[in-house]
C-alpha cells in the first residue's frame, strides 16, 4: 500500500467530491459527514460499516451524535490516503444509499 | 428531566471520577476515554452502548479510532449534566468490564 500519486488523485478525488467527501489536506485525509433518520438509522450504518472496515482491516476515524456521522478517512501507515481510503469511501457511500 | 444539584454532583460525581470519567466544565459534560485489544471489540461494546442508549432514549457523543473510544456525555435538554448521564456512564462502564 502507497501514498495515492498525482495522477491517481486526479482520476480518482473528483468522483468522490461529487459524493460529498472533501479533502483535509491538513491529515491528507477525505472527510464526510453521513446524516440519517435517527439513531438507530445512523448506528444500523456504522455496523454495516464497521464489518466492511475490519474486512478490509482498514478503519475510520468516526464521530457519532444522534443521526449524525462524521467519518474521516486515511491511511496512517503511509501518512495519508491510499487506495484503501478510496475502497472504503465508495463502500460506506455504497451502504448509506442501500 | 432537570439538571444535577450540587448536592447531587457532590454525591454522584466523586464515584465516576474513580472510574476515569472527567467533568469537562465547558460543555458541562462528563467524558471518557476507553481502550479496548482490537478494532472488533471496541465496535462490540459500542454496539451493547449504542442499544443501551437507545432504550434510555439518551444518546453519547463518540470517537472512534480503532480501539479507542472518546465518550462525552451530557443532556442537550437541560443544557448540561442530568441523573441520565449518571445512569448512562454507569451502565457503560458495566458494558465495558463485562
Amino acid at each position: 500500500m502507497s501514498k495515492l500519486t498525482d495522477a491517481e488523485r486526479a482520476q480518482l478525488l473528483p468522483e468522490l467530491e461529487a459524493a460529498g467527501w472533501a479533502l483535509n489536506p491538513a491529515r491528507d485525509a477525505i472527510e464526510k459527514s453521513y446524516k440519517f433518520k435517527d439513531f438507530v438509522q445512523a448506528f444500523g450504518w456504522m455496523s454495516s460499516a464497521a464489518i466492511c472496515a475490519e474486512k478490509l482491516n482498514h478503519h475510520p476515524e468516526w464521530f457519532n451524535v444522534y443521526n449524525r456521522v462524521d467519518v474521516l478517512l486515511t491511511t496512517h501507515d503511509v501518512g495519508g490516503l491510499s487506495q484503501l481510503d478510496i475502497k472504503l469511501a465508495q463502500r460506506l457511500d455504497r451502504f448509506a444509499s442501500a
